[in-house]
């Protein structure tokens, strides 16, 4: 394998390989064995195909680069330093995995410019790539013209074994292929190596036939260490098979020119060590020091900043003449990608009073859903086949579908995983779109991976959840939460809203789609059954997450604090007791993460320190609720696996009546 | 389709049509339309193939069956009636979904004698199913001789498309395959319907091809409504191939024999109506009145409860001259089922001093796990492809492997969701198996469902869950928890204990192994770091979940509740406010779950009411310590995302410190 002489090519690639090597040395932590692997297939996508502008990274039209194997983030931090991307440096990649440094453990987008979305917990880049081309396939049917196409660009994904594994990925996988995502290139850097060893002792399916089986088409490069032509050409023929996604498997060797330790699980996850470093660079004929890159090789990476500003310059001049045919679909298209929303979208959210009927809270939310569809065209997004149980059907905008990517309305299929990470995928496209997803509430826990990586990476991505609590019903305990709001509370970053009634459901979109603008994500949750309509309660409200609806003359004695369905149960309860003479305040708490993002003075006027006999309300787990009704409060709470029983019946015999509200509320007033 | 006379077998097949139809009917709520479809392949593998005994649903060497799909759950119940088990009567049957009833919305193993395992979480079951397999495999090659086989079963499943669509099933299939569980036999109700409409939205991957790659047997029944011979054939087929597992296709049509309403997604989750009830009882000539069956098919289903005393007795018979010819291993085995822990079992588990050396958790864990696999035989598990990460190897047990079940460390793969509901149905094997499953604890984000449902259906499954804090360090925000200590502890029926040091890991597997023997689910967490052993941790401390490490004289000022690796700071900053004169106790607080368990005296006893100077100290999240702190207390907490750096450089930067406790203990003394 020693090589004598080097072409330029082999010493780009060996530029690669010696960056994650020295990188990963110098901090004694990080993943070798794939970047060392997978450079030759990153350095022929990176240098022949890929079209991005290293001074840009921002360009709307970039092809989009997803690391879904995240642990080899010195791959990507290689590329980005070689082809010039000023937000890695040469010092940044000394500082690897160090306090502050934009070279974190895994590709984070919100660190490091460059970086399209967070990787690392695996399968979840793959399934971001398919929400990137989603994205692309959407935008480009919306805003192409026959003689003006804006939106064109490739998605590619480099995955590894692990992503193969993880469930996350086949859902993503099976859903590309049937929506056919011609631009869609999957890499599987095929290392026959996991943390455990070789992928023989967990490990043994035919992943292309797998790929097959969805849809996909389905390429082979045999050696993927050295054959670059072969991997050159897969790319070309994965380029000309447009009604498909396909996955190139690319057969390399985990730690290549490492003598002693490639193909080994001991360079999966692990410095080479002095000795090993030193053996490797005499192996692949490397006489250069540590984080040293030949002139020759970085003049030739770098020529990317030249082939990116002529990419720019030229979809600038597409999109000049776009702008001068079309300028009203142009101007829509700015809007898109600025992220900014059309004036008085808000104002298309209803607002309710005692005399509308009863509904359930899930009503209300497909009544925004279609009201801000109106207004709000950048709004795509769907349910994992729960459509008409969620009512998140966007009326009058079609299903997205293969040769229908102009449609917003998708069927997510039984994939609720899959689903969190493409909306995500969608979010980060930056492009302006409000994705959202829905199941059942209790649902969130086959997606939690998701909506985690919504809050961190910073993804608008909207989660609509509906069925609640046991008010869930018949379905019985697999399918009601009863922990599920607390355990999303505690996510950070994540704003979690549980609205009573018709005007907090307008609040919860509201809040929504300004927080997905802002780049941050949100829960809502719904109830099945319906839900009158209360006074007191206004979209200005839920914006503070806890605001009083209901108060008494003075300081109360009492305050009653209530979330979504349980909210009415407070209001009568307050009602009987200020008829007994009691001073009571309700307060309506849809969001504890925005009320605690209030100040705390407001906090204060809502909940004073003085006030110590309080009693929360909410269908669900106690846990987390302390906070607000203190040592000497009750909560009226399930803490136990629900049961299943028409919900009203679950309701009353879990104790969530006016009459239990009612008997806690004396207990605590003694 | 009208039928004129029926044959016996075909009124068997209506007769468990109609118990789903009238049952819903009845209740108005419910999932007729796999019970209609599937009635046939179920009438077949229960009447011609399934050995049970419905008069002992407990008996050892029965098959085991899961309907994967649950929602179908009237199938199941219809089969527990006419097949003559004691838990599922007519009258049960009419209070289908009612409050208390044993005939829930879902199949819920803790409610209805018969069911195996819990399932309605789409994909769970057919995974559940993996592992009933690996159970059955694992016995028979510890203790089936070659003149007496006592352990020799299969697991059947039903599942449909959902199943199919979810990533778990993915995950646990691939682990199947790669197995070769030749006893696991999959049939897959093909009727291209799911809640959304026709599969053709979401899913037109090609099924069998997919299992294929996995390395399954694959059959397909094309007329699954009507040609039992076919479904016969498909099943002997699949019995024939003995180092594959199958799955069967079965092609029907969703809701069979409702004229109107059948292949279409009106009849998956809803009630028929009184009108299509009777055209549906027209259409298949079904004469007989709600809830009334045939004689003449319940004389035939009932054969079952002969036949199933026929299978204990000869099973009995072989056990006895099992016993008769092996009596060391038949009282080995008699062990196993009996859920009985050999004596002095935990007599192994070590204990430490202040002098020991300072270890991670997750070697004590390591110790522990060793200690207890020489002495507990039934110890079997592995880790999600991070074994010397999470340090679960039981060492000189051997890799479970095709052909090699008699060994005892499962290496999962990358399917940490997989391996959760593989853990499961392990442990719902009841045959004493102690299964457990690892990775990192942040994720339990991808196994939370299968955790959830192993709380739920009394699976005593163990979580051994390690890098338990940000000091797992370089990994950064994707690999480091926050919020996922609370979120585990919300779930109800689930133990999660977090120790401090040495005796406190032993203290935890105490606890877990007991609770698994019991039914529960425990999840343990275990650091990456160092921490020293402290004076004062003890097992028994651990058995209560939090206890006094340090006290003061007479009542104390304050008192620092600590976890894991942030109680040794505790107990630092506990030494040096008592050097300046405060009266300081340290409690240490492995497992709120535990201490929630014990009585209020004892709880008193350890945090009393008149102490409300408290503080909190873990590396996680502060939600849900306000129980413990009061509204006069502080967390020292992380309530943000993580950073990529060292582990103990993110401990400081966050606040993890002896300095920063000693502060917030000042400012909260005042």
């Amino acid at each position: 394998m020693a090589v004598a002489t080097q072409s330029l090519e082999e010493l780009c690639i060996n530029s690669i390989r010696f960056l994650a090597v020295d990188a990963i040395e110098k901090s004694k932590s990080g993943h070798p064995g794939l970047p060392m692997g997978a450079a030759p297939m990153a350095f022929v996508l990176w240098d022949r195909f890929m079209r991005y502008n290293p001074k840009n990274p921002k360009w709307f039209n970039r092809d989009r680069f997803v690391l879904s194997a995240g642990h080899g983030c010195m791959l990507q931090y290689a590329m980005l330093y070689l082809t010039g991307y000023d937000s890695v440096t040469i010092e940044d990649i000394k500082q690897f995995r160090q306090w502050g440094s934009r070279t974190p453990g895994h590709p984070e987008n919100f660190e490091t410019a460059g970086v399209e979305v967070t990787t690392g917990p695996l399968g979840q880049g793959i399934a971001n790539g398919v929400g990137l081309a989603i994205a692309e396939a959407h935008l480009a049917a919306k805003f192409n013209k026959p003689d003006a196409k804006i939106v064109d660009h490739y998605t590619y994904v480099i995955l590894g074994d692990g992503c193969n594994m993880e469930g996350i990925s086949g859902e993503a996988a099976s859903f590309a292929g049937h929506l056919g995502l011609g631009k869609l290139i999957a890499l599987y850097d095929d290392n026959h190596i996991s943390i455990d060893g070789s992928t023989d002792v967990a490990f043994t399916e035919d992943v292309s036939k797998r790929f097959e089986a969805y849809g996909w088409h389905v390429l082979h490069v045999e050696n993927g260490n050295t054959d670059l032509e072969a991997i050159s050409k897969a790319i070309e023929a994965a380029k000309a098979v447009t009604d498909k996604p396909t996955m190139i498997k690319v057969t390399t060797t985990i730690g290549y020119g490492s003598p002693n330790k490639q193909n080994t699980a001991g360079i999966h996850g692990a410095a080479l060590g002095a000795d090993e470093t030193a053996l490797t660079r005499q192996n692949l004929g490397w006489t250069y020091g540590p984080f040293e890159i030949p002139q020759d090789a970085l003049n030739h990476t770098r020529k990317a900043v030249e082939r990116g500003a002529g990419y720019e310059t030229d979809w600038n001049n597409t999109f000049a003449d776009y702008k001068a045919k079309y300028p009203q679909e142009a101007a829509e298209f700015e809007r898109y990608v600025s992220g900014k929303l059309p004036d008085g979208w808000d104002k298309v959210l209803p607002t309710y009073t005692p005399e509308d009927k009863p509904l359930p809270t899930r009503k209300h939310s497909e009544n925004c859903l279609n009201k801000l569809a109106a207004v709000l065209p950048e709004l795509i997004g769907g349910s994992a086949d729960l459509t008409h149980s969620n009512l998140t059907e966007l009326k009058g905008f079609g299903d997205f579908q293969k040769g229908q990517y102009q449609n917003r309305n998708i069927h997510f299929g039984v994939r609720e995983h899959g689903m969190g990470a493409i909306c995500n995928g969608m979010a980060l496209h930056t492009s302006g779109l409000i994705p959202y997803g829905a199941t059942f509430l209790i649902f969130t826990d086959y997606m939690r991976a998701a909506i985690r990586l919504a809050a961190l990476s910073q993804a608008g991505s909207i989660w609509v959840m509906t069925h609640d609590s046991i008010g869930q019903g018949e379905d019985g305990p697999t399918h009601q939460p009863i922990e599920t709001l607390a355990s999303l509370r505690a996510i950070p970053d994540l704003t979690v809203i549980r609205p009573a009634d018709g005007n907090e459901t307008s609040g919860a979109y509201t809040v929504a789609i300004e927080k997905s603008k802002a780049h941050a994500s949100t829960l809502l949750a719904f109830t099945r059954q319906n839900v009158p309509n209360l006074a007191g309660t206004s979209i200005e409200g839920v914006k503070k997450g806890g605001y009083i609806v209901v108060d008494s003359q003075g300081t109360p004695d009492i305050i009653l604090i209530g979330t979504g369905s349980e909210l009415s149960l407070c209001v009568t309860a307050a009602e009987k007791l200020t008829a007994e003479g009691k001073k009571v305040r309700v307060v309506s708490m849809p969001s504890t993460d925005l009320f605690e993002a209030q100040d705390a003075a407001y906090r204060e006027s809502v909940l004073p320190k003085a006030v110590t006999k309080r009693v929360s309300v909410e269908a669900g787990t106690s846990f987390g609720w302390h906070k607000y009704i203190g040592t000497e409060g009750e909560a009226v709470s399930i803490d136990r696996f629900g049961a299943s029983a028409p919900g009203g019946t679950c309701m009353e015999k879990f104790g969530f009546t006016v009459e239990n509200v009612l008997a806690t509320a004396k207990k605590v007033l003694g």
